[in-house]
């Protein structure tokens, strides 16, 4: 199987040069498979990053487009451009089949505005969210929504728990995920009214790994498999503990480099932080999935480089080679199609 | 000048013997100052740790009480018992001037709810605020609510923009602190309403060092010497970055002991790490003051050692040498006497 990817080469913040040279470490990381790839942007300034990989640029096709949208563009007027800009060309090539999955590094509100048109949304998601796989002391977690989503109700957060579940054992190979609500204290009574109200919706959804409230240190101990929580706390949560990363990073390296032994220790030890350094590196946990939509749209940080962005490119082929759109879309089936299940959730709903 | 200082003896999960000897070790470290205990709690078990400390016994007195507030406590019950508890006691202490401060390692909803009422607020606070100072790659921050507030209107916001501004002041001796508002993008237009009608609030507000909206990651970046935020966020950001160096900590000691090398290098940079682990160490920041009363009230965590609540103590000393109670009712006569400055605020307050 041919698994071809549209690549929005204008986005980020260093354009062609980066994107190009992604798709290619990408290329080779991915071993076995069979990879196409579509740049769009501007023809000539991709065409002459391409001419730097010779077996890179055999595999790819170059889709020219006059509009730009760049990462100071308004979604508004990305909106406009529609399916004539770069990225608008990009998500297209998804929505018509003519590639598996799009990847771009550009504005995300322009991105996730444009892909919600042109992709559309699972039927029972109202919103897409983004996700994340973040390292744990017991191995890896999903946490969402990361931003796409300010204000939730506590439907909203259902729908994420589901898409995160599903993501969860896709992803992370996981049979029976379980699920965490964030909020400022495990006891049932802490937090706002919605995720009050989104905990007792979980808790009477059938057959869900429901584990109730989680707090923010139980992200990295991986306490449960999932954490669901609005766009505003997950994108607090999600940048505190890569401030977090940095500032240990930089005790680590001013204390190490304090004295002579502290050197000689860091020299002998050096193969030993760079483990630490690839384990707790935000570029190898780079590429945000819009979840929920019906097709795969991954979204590299704008500030990325080559290594992130490959890493975005290897999420979306895992997020090709299982086929996890129909599982969520099974998932939500439950919500809107079985009576019984229904008239489990109804009372609470209403509540 | 004798610092007098209430001790909630039966708080924490360790009890008494956590307690006292943690006032033991604050006791030798506040070397050139006089300082004197008062225990709060069941007067045989103090008894029984205070003997072990001779020099710490002479300085202290116990008062007994029969009716003990624990962790399980509900704030309902814990406010029925008002002055009768070990912990109503010590707070009233501090209300009856025959304390200078208090400290509990407690139940928070029961000493919050206690010690707003037996303290009361400063004019022009509704809800007292809990701060807390973190380490960062520039120095310290000011990060408050930290859990005290889950729902929070603008005019609360402003109101711990305030507190925290005064607190810096005071405790990290810094002249003019630049205060930032926790957001999920520093763009003007990003986040909710009420962050962003806050924003419009702290704008206008005379002689404050606002710099807008800081991200997650500006916490420990140090961006701005005060990060002013809900408790559910606040709570969250905190609870994610003591998760995060958990997590590095973990990575660190299973890649460091994975190879001779590795083990070898460790040994060598075991001072340099151990600066670490005290620069990172949340013991070491443990005492969260309650802001906005009129009296000093320190909240140390309930499952800390007694190194930790040591260092609440100290925080607790620090209150009572900075007149920063004073300070923070100066700041609020801004806000409710100077008829200009009121109409400089009034326009945004209605937008």
């Amino acid at each position: 199987m041919v698994l071809t990817l549209a690549l929005d080469a204008m986005g980020g913040d260093a354009g062609p040069e980066m994107v190009v040279k992604g798709a290619d470490l990408a290329l080779r990381q991915a071993k076995g498979l069979f990879l196409r790839y579509l740049f769009f942007g501007h023809e000539s300034s991709i065409e002459m990053e391409l001419k730097k990989y010779p077996s890179l640029q055999k595999i790819s096709s170059i889709v020219h487009s006059e509009t730009i949208i760049t990462n100071q563009t308004k979604p508004a007027i990305a909106l406009r451009s529609g399916r004539k800009s770069n990225m608008g060309m990009a998500i297209d090539a998804v929505a018509k089949g003519q590639a598996n999955a799009v990847v771009s590094a550009g504005n995300t509100g322009a991105y996730m505005a444009l892909s919600k048109i042109l992709l559309k949304t699972i039927g029972g998601i109202d919103r897409p969210a983004i996700p994340a796989i973040l390292p744990t002391i017991k191995g890896k977690t999903v946490v969402l929504d990361l931003g796409a989503n300010i204000d939730c109700t506590p439907e909203n957060l259902v729908q994420f728990a589901l898409m995160g579940e599903a993501f969860a054992r896709q992803l992370l190979d996981i049979e029976r995920p379980s699920v965490g609500l964030l909020n400022v204290g495990s006891e049932e009574l802490k937090g706002n009214a919605t995720v009050q109200s989104a905990a007792q919706l979980l808790r009477n959804f059938p057959d869900l790994n429901f584990k109730g409230f989680v707090e923010g240190d139980d992200i990295t101990s991986g306490k449960t498999d999932v954490v669901v929580t609005d766009g505003f706390s997950g994108n607090i949560a999600l940048k505190s503990i890569e401030g977090a990363a940095r500032l240990i990073r930089h005790f680590l390296k001013g204390s190490l480099s304090g004295s002579l032994r502290g050197k000689l220790g860091y020299i002998i030890a050096k193969p030993a932080f760079d483990l630490v350094q690839t384990k707790s590196d935000p570029r190898m946990y780079n590429g945000a999935v819009f979840l929920g939509l019906r097709g795969i749209a991954v979204k590299s940080h704008g500030g990325t480089d080559f290594i992130g962005f490959a890493n975005a490119i290897g999420v979306a082929i895992s997020m090709i080679q299982h086929n996890f759109i129909k599982d969520i879309e099974e998932r939500l089936s439950m919500l809107t199609s079985k009576e019984e299940n229904l008239r489990a959730i109804t009372p609470t709903m209403e509540a």
